[in-house]
């Protein structure tokens, strides 16, 4: 059986879900989103692409509901005992198959939580549900209920985590032996996610970004993989994963030689780096980060545009996203806590010289500030 | 520039897309599926996991709506010059600016398809967009409108999955060096995955699925890697994936010496495999090619149970979900065509013995029937 936290850790956090649920009024919560599976009872499947639900009452009574081929995964991955199963047939239902499900668990007109922010729970899937509630029970958006739970790590999450920036950094030791001058970017890719693997780790939530020459300005990936020309530049962001927790990191690695530019946004990246992990303290918020990042780009002279997000948490989140709530972005409010883990990007482009750099790395909040999980310095590395 | 179709194949995609939305009575789509942006545009990203929509009038004219991060991606690898952006922020509302968009395109009282079944829209997200267009727009679920025009590949779609079905086979070749007593799960997937990023390919939909001893009997990915045992049983499923058309294969492999019980199981899904082939012929529908699994199934005594769908449509499917639009189950009544690929898996678990038997591999319809894209054959290997 592959289940990779200790019962009573998955109970105690059950139980935080349910006194979170019962603050808010709410009988059960619907759990869709497949972060929340994996944080709560240790299910771990990619079987949230169809209709998959958790019906977690507000005493910590559960039922699965998923399709068959989810029914043994839920057995070995998980500490659900009862899941039922729906089938695959023309018009088939899942949605009157969870109303039964309800009204057994006595929760036929009661007030429920619902995670109607989920990848599975596609708009039109969300429709149906609704129209196959109406009037058996009031639904409320609990989406975020608990991922604010998951947002602060616990010792055994936060040794996980060690372990995916460990991994990360693996990945870009094995990039750095494949890039030079004439090399394949799908044989670099190769080298990052086969560190990875042989590793231990999984699969991560998204693509890693890789792009060259123009296309080092991009950050996300697209199809089609180029060799490096003799004098290039190739952006890379990747996350080590491990138990699905990601630890990000991002490079602009010049390749033959760097050019001036490359330094000098080496300079103001590594800066707004180093402010921003200052930044990084329990009471400061998201938008306290982002300020600290936005002052720096600012002072050298680099702002282009409206400055987007500079970072956002890491967790354990699935595909297609590895991007974790919250996003550090202008102002947000939410407040920093010891044992929040965030990706920082420090993304600067140089439209009219063609330039990227881009550090990144992951980070952990601390009461000294933001402690870098990486072994890696954020300098400048050329490839030649 | 990464585009990866002639601009008057993508031409011809859209109009007729757009064919297809005024034969509905629309006045325009909202494109949020990913396969769709793809398919109609080039649009290669994955920034589907924010709001990111593609208005697309019964006149062809389109504008793009997504994140700063995306504006790049847009101009870099799609046919889309209208590309508009809207930035985060708390209470930030992409909705608004969707509003805006209909009414300059003269959109506003005209009546839209939605793409309501997109990952990227979630219920959540789909809630705030209704609510913003009531009263605007009349809006329709369009979701199968172009899944249905990427059903029969053309001929370039079909060079591309035939370069996926030769990456899958680089994949299998690559996991058969790995594979024996002892090996580590982890250096499998690496070989694997390593074959196909190094032949150019991209990242698969979902995870491979990985599994041995009592886990050779889950069809889904999960976290935690084994060592095989000396006498073993790995299940693999896994896809080629070039320009992001998939081409999925899967198997059994039994490690150190094959039981007598594997010997049988392989017969029976060979001769599954083999019917369904037969049954994969211009006007024959989804539910025939499973009616011919399951007459082989039962005629072996081997039914457990329901039986699910024996495989689905390959295409260009993104994160988090391969498997493409229409599944072979029971009663399909979607009617086959040359040019349509689909993924056949014949799962066969013997639960009191603990065996595993899943051979799968992808196949073109055509006028003789199923065509392999596979040159692997399906026996039985044996790892030792």
């Amino acid at each position: 059986m592959a289940l990779h936290f200790d019962p009573a850790d998955l109970a105690a956090r059950r139980q935080a879900a349910c006194a979170a649920v019962a603050a808010r009024g709410l009988d059960a919560l619907l759990v869709f989103r497949q972060e929340s599976l994996y944080y709560l009872t240790g299910f771990d499947t990619f079987g949230y692409v169809y209709f998959q639900v958790l019906v977690l009452r507000a005493d910590g009574r559960m039922t699965l509901l998923t399709r068959a081929p989810d029914l043994r995964q839920a057995h070995r991955t998980s500490v659900i005992e009862d899941v039922r199963v729906w089938t695959d047939a023309d018009g088939a239902t899942p949605e009157a198959a969870l109303r039964d499900i309800l009204a057994e668990h006595g929760l036929a007109d009661g007030r429920l939580g619902v995670e109607w922010h989920a990848y599975g729970l596609t708009a039109a899937v969300g429709q149906r549900l609704a129209a196959a509630l109406e009037g058996v029970a009031v639904l409320e958006d609990a989406s975020d209920l608990v991922s604010r739970l998951r947002l602060v790590k616990s010792p055994a999450e936060i040794a996980y985590t060690r372990r995916a920036a460990h991994l990360a950094d693996d990945a870009l030791d094995a990039a750095l032996t494949e890039i030079r001058p004439g090399a394949f970017e799908g044989d670099i890719l190769a080298a990052m996610h086969g560190a990875i693997y042989r590793g231990g780790g999984d699969d991560p939530a998204n693509e890693f970004v890789i792009g060259s020459g123009p296309d080092a300005l991009l950050c996300r990936y697209h199809s089609g993989r180029r060799h490096l020309d003799a004098q290039d530049q190739l952006t890379l962001e990747w996350a080590g994963v491990y138990r699905h927790y990601h630890a990000a990191m991002m490079r602009t690695i010049p390749v033959g030689r760097a050019l001036p530019g490359h330094r000098e946004m080496l300079d103001v990246t590594a800066e707004a780096m180093a402010a921003c992990l200052d930044a990084m303290r329990p009471g400061n918020t998201c938008g306290d980060v982002f300020a600290a990042h936005a002052r720096v780009i600012d002072a050298a002279g680099r702002r282009a545009g409206r400055l987007n997000a500079c970072g956002y948490a890491m967790g354990t989140t699935f595909a297609p996203n590895w991007m974790d709530w919250p996003m550090l972005y202008a102002g947000n409010p939410v407040v920093l806590e010891s044992g929040m883990v965030f990706f920082l990007h420090m993304i600067l482009y140089d439209d009219d010289a063609g330039l990227a750099m881009c550090p990144g790395q992951s980070a952990l909040v601390t009461d000294a500030g933001g402690e870098s999980l990486s072994r890696h310095p954020v300098t400048l590395t050329v490839a030649v």
